[in-house]
């Protein structure tokens, strides 16, 4: 069986961790390569060669901008989905405070948050983080599927909520938030509205013009795009301060030279993106369908997120007495890549905060499994990924039982593989 | 007469604005490429394919350690830059605001810096920001050459004094400061010293085992690396705290995703410019005199910076009754791109305040003109550039001189090229 996919994935493993990161796509890395090392201007610069790659970033602009129906101007490029997060909270929030311990004028100095409990920790921690200036936040729970309810994001709004912030996919679970019912109610009472939008990007509709949201924040790297890129939607009309002070770069919201190539390709990967939506979206139903199928032979598995209303791509697995950690690494030595959770917690080997939320104890977050569809995968990838999860599952439960009644441990040569 | 120079340079035009931007070496290039479609892993998942990207990180840290002869631990990668320049500075600074407006304690709130008055925007701009929380700032005057002194920078420190915050070369003049004798009397009063190195890395030797400073801010597209891609020393010992929040990443200093390629182009682009320093810097100093001797033909032509204490590859100089702006775009028609200063003020058209704090007037600053050489650069194309500036300087000091008698105006055919 041949491992290898299409699309330029030219790696040996059968790679399902597409909700960590993509490879770039061929067509991508083409629009990128000349604006390395030929028309690698300063887009600052006036000079003709400043000005060409002014123009690349110009076109990557208007794509990312035709992918969510915005207009350009609407469109800020950062470093990654992370800064323009942080970007649209604190650019939100430090005005909002500078009451208190600057010297902000017409504002009182308070500033509340709403948000939920699933949320990646880029917005998590950044709340953490402003804490200490000041900031409150609540964190609305989630019911068992990880989905919050509109109707408590109005009960949680108070005078002084200056933002909303909500994911509109998990990247662990793959459930989609009821972003437009929060959106009009953010609107309703005049407060701006931010959602993550990293992982939904390319991977469901997401038309801007009929969700009425604020912010809207994105990466390159999870749609075939390249590392390094981020971007924010800001709605017209709507103001933030910049984060990152220096030139005046990004209408004077994001210092820093451009990542001309890294833009240009995140461009072309939105263009792709929008071209292939339709089809990728069917794909990866019928692609998950498969794998759950394959998967439900398997005694005592649980699928963690909604069934319904879920990222095309994501299936996130409960195997019941299995470390999903030892079952992982078990399959990366068989060249299979899939994840126990968001990349980004990664060394951290506390319980994924998701799958808490959701009310899953300890032990059942501990032995879930993220598999993250893509381009690459085929049926017959999945069917052998099946067989190995189901070889190891039994395994490892052998292994577990056996640790349990004492009579194997560690030191015996059954425990890995 | 080829235009065309060596290194990868494929651009038609003769390119001396490098201080701007470089082209990515071929060599730089090439290790990027597998980062993007085959091992583009996340270097936060532990499977094989997240490890190869991790590796990559790895050999790149130890790279941009050996050129700063340091070790691997001390070295963050960012964004840009300027991301570094900000994180240095308000990662040092928030945390001493914190006990006036947040829960930090064993601070007395207040925050004072140390910096000079031809600083980059993104220190300068970034101080401005962060006045509105409480900080103070001293700007150091500077002499004729745009010099700080280190006398000055004594007599600024007062008991609050938490941050010095100077240059190491200037990006508009070339200037070299006195940073190694700032760096010893910083550590004699245990104040953290951060060096904007962005200017001078890749282009004189920086050994931070004898330049006693705490933060080194770096840019890898300055040094024929990628955009997109900055990186901060941190000596052993010393406390920053992070002003991008979200996965834990760099240890925790800079979350989100990183930048494998250009973290790896950046590695290389460090490992070239250890390798060809001492015979880059002599080349460039022979052009950089090459040059000045062609040009010194042209009347009342001034050198701005110190004729020695310079970077070997800037050269700047004010053409009396010359708009550089409009010599500047004339030269461009003509394949020839150069600068009016930094590329990050660019579309301020105020005069530069670097020149301002160097004593010229404003005349002076709007007709003055920078030149940065790079690898591609030969005398043949200095020869070139040095017929078209005089000629173009003819002309426009006949045009400003025919408009102030009155003979001849903005709608004269001859008020262009």
């Amino acid at each position: 069986m041949s491992k290898s996919g299409g699309n330029g994935d030219r790696c040996e493993c059968i790679y399902l961790d597409h909700n960590a990161t993509t490879p770039v796509a061929p067509q991508v890395l083409e629009e990128m390569l000349p604006y390395f090392s030929q028309k690698y201007g300063n887009p600052s610069s006036v000079h003709a060669i400043g000005r060409q790659a002014k123009a690349g970033l110009r076109e990557a602009r208007a794509r990312v901008a035709a992918l969510l129906n915005v207009t350009p101007e609407e469109i800020i490029f950062t470093g990654a989905g992370t800064e323009s997060i942080n970007l649209a909270l604190k650019g939100t929030l430090f005005p909002a405070l500078l009451g208190a311990c600057g010297s902000g004028a017409g504002s009182n100095g308070r500033a509340h948050v709403i948000t939920t409990t699933v949320e990646h920790h880029a917005v998590s921690h950044t709340l953490d983080y402003l804490s200490a200036f000041g900031v409150e936040a609540t964190y609305l729970p989630v019911d068992q599927y990880g989905m919050a309810d509109p109707g408590e994001v109005r009960r949680a709004i108070r005078p002084h909520t200056k933002l909303i912030s909500i994911m509109h996919a998990n990247n662990e679970v793959g459930t989609i938030q009821p972003v437009a019912e929060i959106a009009t109610l953010a609107a309703e009472y005049g407060i701006p509205f931010h959602i993550d939008g990293v992982q939904a990007l390319g991977k469901i509709p997401v038309d801007l013009s009929r969700l009425s949201c604020t912010f809207y924040s994105m990466s390159a790297h999870k749609i075939y795009g390249p590392k390094g890129v981020g971007a924010l939607f800001i709605r017209e009309g709507h103001q933030l301060s910049a984060i990152q002070q220096g030139g005046s770069q990004e209408h004077g919201l994001r210092a820093g030279t451009e990542n001309t190539p890294g833009i240009v390709g995140f461009g072309k990967a939105c263009q792709l993106a929008g071209e292939r939506l339709a089809v990728d979206m069917e794909r990866y139903h019928r692609l998950r369908t498969t794998l759950l199928g394959l998967l439900d032979e398997v005694d005592s598995v649980r699928l963690n997120g909604h069934p319904e209303r879920t990222l095309p791509n994501t299936v996130n697995l409960a195997f019941a007495h299995v470390d999903a950690m030892t079952l992982m690494l078990n399959l990366s030595l068989k060249g299979i890549c899939v994840s126990t959770g968001s990349a980004c917690s990664v060394g951290s080997l506390k319980p994924s905060h998701v799958l808490l939320a959701m009310g899953l104890n300890e032990e059942t977050a501990y032995s879930s499994l993220r598999f993250s569809l893509g381009r690459s995968n085929t049926p017959e990838h999945l069917e052998h990924v099946a067989d190995e999860v189901k070889r190891l599952v039994r395994k490892l439960r052998l292994v577990s039982e056996a640790r349990t009644v004492g009579v194997c441990g560690p030191d015996c040569p059954c425990y890995f593989r």
